[in-house]
């Protein structure tokens, strides 16, 4: 079975909690003959607060795809004061890579595109270093090197945010990219860049985690993946995994480990991410 | 806040997977004037089978408590070719508990109990020996002997299946009870009875697992909770955890490592069943 | 088996790197006909300091017990700038026990206690608060109860000190004692005192770290037991867990959670200290 | 720091357990002017039977390379009736990888290999199918096709042993080769060839396990790396993981999530087989 195949369609809701509102949407597909696959809502209690994701089938779904926007907003949407995103599985996102000199997390992603594990396109791949080209060249994706200093990262940074419009680039991954963007940068992008942290947040924020993990003379270490926001380090967590180390394992074993779990956990999101499943809110996610 | 004020109702089901379904309950509940404070569906796509659990507040709700049961049959339920159970959060479920000698579970789980972790009520522990009947005689719960030999275990488990149904149980915990109950016990408490086996299942199965363990050199124990069928070990799995192990750890390490993930399965299994939370369907379970 | 039977001899060591340590303490103890049941010895290489662990038979060892202190420190230690300490496994370790209101940990600890999983003794509980006394009384412990106040703090924990003297304590454990220890207190046992801290530190240090967590947003939740120094929430790690958890968890179920890693992390805190496994070094510790 | 300037030395002994070994090991090093940069012993009680893992340095050791063999032998070794193999950390292993259709093992291998996190030379790939080619094309890896049936298996794996003597291959990895081994191919190769086996062994052996685990309705899948054996997948495990599932987990969802652990077991393993860190024994392995 191959998920190419599947025509559904993916709406990701929130609102303030009311009654009925589960009602109003099932009622909704159902008049409209759209065969629910997967529906789940979560109310944060704490501020009263409605999310959902619901999953149907459209074939044989009575409202034209390119109508289901206008007709979910008039009849639904509007009406419980509601922000929601409209996706097709049918549309293969599209996905950029920014790399700098580390490999690992780079190779997993491409493994995994390249098996058909993923549905999505990478268009491009951008590095603020050469030294990740060979790779992106063996797998024939286009390669852009923006080396950045101080003075020219404005510049250099606008001309990115003018790459990625030109390719229609649905979301950003930072796979080990070892440069903070600009808050211009981030701000084009809202919840659309993915990071992958090396440490367990919010423990070890900023530069050089594994180094001062084995100062602090932890006995677990960590990766998280999250949202980039203006706060560094500071945006809604997607995934995190821990695994155990020991006095024994000196900072370069911490990295070595450490890398099993930053693949993992960027890949991880990546394909949440890829199924319409993560909604940020506030500094959290609700992850479907 | 305390759990003891919620008054829900929850209604726990399943069928063969039909459109509609979804709409016809959320329905249901907005037309009575039901909030729905959690709804979770799932569809076992391989048997075209449909599972929900569905939770809603009492307040304000158009029919009778006990009135639901007819209302939702004739209503929803036949309609639709369910099965299913009605459970109210305002009822504390009645469990016993069965035990041996060992008394990790047991303390476990009355810490529980006594701290207000949990909303339930223990009418009576069951020891196959009196090794710890001082355990129940410090928290004042009765405790009753019942001696089983190969001769006298029949008339001993219609006694205890008596004693069950006098203090009117909801269900049993086997808190690593040592003896096997015969069929006719199971069959009288159908996925009502939970065990606590001490390996990964289906590794494993029956006696001393963890000397088995060692001598097949295995890098990882762990612990199963299930529900007790016919077939011994082989019944719908609840909770597994597993841990790390290395050729340092004896079998006794093994064990003392073991009763960890013990006491933590076990009593993750009762929190879940306590919360109506598990829907055991063939032999499988969907853990909501 | 039982461990009580064990009749060893335990060196904790460390001192300055040099060559032919191991040697000098291997033929040290087979000249004098001592059968070493275990040896562990690690470099830290980026301070160049040398740690290990021996235990030994005591059986047929020629040097007398009261005299093995003297002449190890003749003919091995000075020379090699070691500090050291000596255990006997025929000396049951003496625990103080510091509880608040919350059982999880003292109940825990109390049934490894009851069923012999542990070598020790408990000469003592310690509360800030009456509400635990009662579980003391069941388990036949003596409990003290020291309420504290800002202004009486220094002649309370003057007592406190005095009593845990009285009894020959070899070290204590918080076992959730939500009070701060004075550094007056803290350096009358330095690193004796074991504490559980409710996060994976280095993250959510202080009060409150489940709230922390929560409004955080992350995806795991940790515990962390560690000796008590002056820097609150900053001394040397011994255990660390972690576990899963999601947007659907509220605070109330990370506390629930999180105290499953809590009971856990001490456990095993204090199962390694029994063993006289833990050998704290400046803000890290080796994990024999 | 780069590992390939170590200039060490390993020790991989084994011996029934006898007073004095320790001594007689460390005496040896410390005469000859030996830097024991890591030594590590265990001793299993139930067999008697004791392990050792020692690393020096040989910078200034007063036995030549190619003597020390002959010296340990005569000196140590045979006196104590030990079973030894001798490492240099200058030699770089030679590694052999077995594919057939799916490529995440490989990958991960691969990269590692590129991005100089082992040391490790890999002479030669070889597949029963031609799928992965391309890829051992991309590294620039020699790529052997050995289409396999039953009347050709002989034939063929004669030749395939033939080539890795030819390339003096020191050990074998099966990343993900679905294709078993006969017992004359793995006699050729004791405890030199390593196998990843998707699911927590003993359970689930034999042809897909991810089905079986599915069927089941188990809560943790798993993944274990081992040495192949005459006896399917009972050979000694080396290392182990799982990671937790659901209901909601499909087949597929088990072999994506399981592809993950299979990368992070495999790749473990053979970066403990590099550091010489593995001694098998009976059915079981030492891991140091």
């Amino acid at each position: 079975m191959s998920s190419t195949k599947k025509n559904t369609a993916i709406l990701l809701i929130h609102c303030p909690d009311q009654k009925g509102i589960v009602a109003a949407i099932s009622d909704f597909l159902l008049k409209n003959n759209g065969n629910v696959i997967d529906i789940e809502q979560h109310v944060e209690t704490d501020i009263n607060h409605f999310f959902m994701r619901v999953e149907w089938d459209l074939v044989g779904f009575a409202i034209p795809k390119d109508k289901i926007e206008e007709y979910f907003a008039t009849l639904i949407g509007n009406k419980y004061s509601m922000q929601w995103q409209l996706k097709f599985s049918s549309k293969k996102p599209k996905m950029a890579l920014f790399v700098s000199k580390m490999s690992h997390c780079l190779y997993d992603i491409l493994q995994r595109y390249m098996s058909g594990e993923w549905e999505v396109e990478i268009p491009l791949i951008i590095g603020n270093h050469e030294n990740l080209k060979y790779i992106a060249d063996r797998f024939e994706i286009p390669f852009y090197h923006f080396p950045i200093t101080k003075a020219t990262k404005p510049e250099q940074e606008a001309k990115e945010i003018a790459l990625l419009r030109e390719h229609e680039v649905d979301f950003v991954v930072l796979a080990r990219y070892m440069q903070i963007l600009s808050d211009d940068f981030v701000n084009a992008f809202p919840n659309q860049v993915i990071n992958i942290h090396h440490s367990f947040l919010p423990a070890f924020i900023g530069a050089k985690p594994y180094h001062a993990a084995h100062k602090r003379g932890v006995k677990i270490i960590g990766a998280t993946s999250h949202y980039v926001t203006a706060d560094l380090d500071e945006g809604p967590i997607i995934v995190q995994h821990t695994n155990s180390v020991s006095h024994k394992d000196s900072i370069k074993d911490l990295i070595r480990k450490g890398k099993n779990l930053e693949k993992m956990v960027l890949s991880e999101a990546i394909y949440l991410q890829l199924q319409h499943k993560v909604l940020p809110h506030n500094n959290r996610t609700i992850v479907f």
